[in-house]
């Protein structure tokens, strides 16, 4: 259980790409009593917004996931939504205007806990405690500064679709649709669990110190365990044993070292040291603990009279979908909320053995039923 | 997220209890190379162990679970499996010589990386990998030295279960019957998966010193973050949902402070809080790493051929039992382990809402059947 991380030397890579556009929104106040003097959102676009900005859509990433929905001429990598985003695609960027923004907090371009104050220093432990709300109301500034009034649809994944859902409930003069996937009205205790221990684990690293550790080495350890926690999460038990099962990886034989220091790995945990250092080599550990805490903030009735309540004021129409073996988001959560949305709701499921994920891999196998129900 | 460990001043409450019987087995060579000049195991004992010595039972303890399944006059608190082992009980101690014995590798009183070596020292990090049959090893010497030459049942959840199972693979002329509760024919890629950010927590932590930190403080907060990963798998989702859901823990504010530092609390945070300090208390972290290697070096099957074949040449009559919620131990996979021993054997379910935790509460729902299969 060796998780090998030297070749993580240089951290900062998640700085922001290149091709991405970034706006000042000015000063914001956040929920929970944190303040800003100044805000940046980093966006991406695909398409053209129309004269009377009528046709722009609203594309929502999840916790780690960056404003690179799909490809560009500007960036030409595929993006996490390539298979659903571009011309010709359920979501036409012929006709639509379809922007990402990443998220106030994050560490993909917008204003996050690595950004500099204004004494030229990394915020790190001063960064204000975010809410999926907090970053609604930054993107709602950021709206207006482009002079959206009004989106045709707003469309989430996981994390992104609690961001969805609460843009419908805190404006709901300004969202026609709202595609809420593979993410329920509230996250649930057992998503709050596996959190802490995720975030645990980052403070435990030696290197975190407090949250200010950016004149030194990053808290790469820290956020590698969680990452882990994370992904077996993301992932389905059937399809982990599948693919790897008791094997070892390579050469290396997990039993044969003394047990405080092994260093041979079942190929499973190759998988998952990969998955670590992919995450800690193109992602704050500050980050990753704001937005983790925005997520389990994530409760569309709070303050609004439960989740019933709050759906009762949502004027958009909901598309809402599930994945069949998600055990992070379970379909009852969907179902949940589906039903608060009103007795003919359908949840949309997508098929697949990979568990969670399968929001990002096979969310086009509902491309039909999102084109007819959000009026793409 | 504040895993407040400094009411844990004392780690070294893990010692034995008094009432423990300890005998010394010699020497012990370790599956993967490892060797012990001297090996002492811990045990308890119900009941009378008979004449011709063939009233034995032996009952073997999970992860972090002690000699203590039952009370006696002796040790009277209860024990993890009082509802089944007790005079008139299903295992009848007026009928039955039950004992249960620690680990070895264990903290509970049987040699473990905490006991001194020759040179009064602590093993700490020199201590050997510990398998699963090495564990078997030792207990059969144990077995020797007190003349039974077979027992009439070894009967074992969790852990344990894999304890009683390699018992019956690797001297099928000493058991009669063998009960595998909560339990596979091998740990999978997912058990595994979460057993490595277990540890990965644990070597995190800066107390923990590659496993030598007897003389210092304990890694109580890697040990406990470890904890909390694993006790979120022992229960189930609905189970913590309908618990905790996301309530707040009194008065805290899990949403008030700045996001590093937060000091707040939801109601399932303070719960696994409690958790990780109860087991850090009480437990040795270089026993929680090496014990749970061993559960993940758990394979009946290894060197023999795969799972089928190695079943096939135990004799030992199966009683096999699931947790219909159990999410750590499938049910499926105690049905494979059934299919193994023949087209007949039944898995008997425990019916419980809380998870794979059910065969510590609810084995007394199976306890006619178990006593039927078992001749108890």
């Amino acid at each position: 259980m060796s998780l090998d991380l030297e070749s993580v030397t240089d951290p900062a890579t998640y700085v922001a790409e290149p091709g991405l556009k970034t706006v000042s929104i000015g000063e914001l106040s956040f929920e929970t009593g944190g303040y800003l003097p100044e805000v940046e959102l980093a966006y991406e676009t695909w398409g053209t917004l129309n004269a009377n900005k009528s046709n722009a859509i609203l594309i929502q990433h999840a916790l780690t996931g960056d404003t690179h929905a799909a490809s560009s001429e500007a960036l030409p990598e595929a993006g996490w939504w390539e298979n659903i985003i571009g011309s010709g695609k359920a979501i036409d960027t012929n006709k639509w205007f379809v922007m990402a923004v990443n998220m106030v907090g994050g560490c993909y371009g917008s204003t996050g806990p690595a950004s500099l104050d204004e004494k030229q220093q990394a915020y790190g432990s001063k960064f204000p405690f975010v809410t999926i709300r907090d970053s609604v109301n930054a993107e709602a500034k950021l709206a207006n500064i482009l002079g959206i009034e009004r989106f045709h649809a707003i469309i989430g994944g996981s994390m992104g679709g609690g961001r969805a859902l609460e843009w419908a409930a805190m404006y709901p003069d300004r969202v026609n649709g709202v595609g809420v996937i593979a993410c329920g009205g509230q996250s649930t205790a057992e998503q709050i669990a596996f959190a802490q221990t995720q975030v645990d684990a980052i403070r435990l690293d030696p290197n975190f110190k407090g949250g200010d550790y950016y004149d030194g080495p990053a808290p790469v350890h820290g956020l590698g365990i969680a990452r882990q926690i994370a992904h077996i999460n993301y992932r389905s038990e059937p399809e982990l044993n599948a693919r790897f099962g008791r094997a070892f990886q390579g050469n290396e034989n997990p039993l044969e070292s003394a047990v405080t220091s092994r260093t041979g790995r079942y190929q499973v945990e190759s998988y998952l040291d990969y998955k670590a250092k992919d995450l800690a080599g193109r992602f704050d550990a500050n980050s990753y603990v704001a937005l983790t805490e925005a997520l389990m903030s994530h409760d569309v009735g709070r303050h609004r009279g439960g989740q019933a309540a709050a759906v009762a004021g949502i004027t958009a129409t909901p598309f809402i979908v599930a994945v069949n073996s998600d055990r992070l988001y379970f379909p009852e959560q969907s179902y949940q909320l589906a039903a608060d949305f009103g007795p003919h709701t359908p949840v949309h499921m997508i098929d697949s053995p990979i568990g969670h994920d399968g929001f990002l891999t096979d969310l086009h196998q509902v491309a039909d039923a999102m084109i007819t129900t959000l009026g793409l």
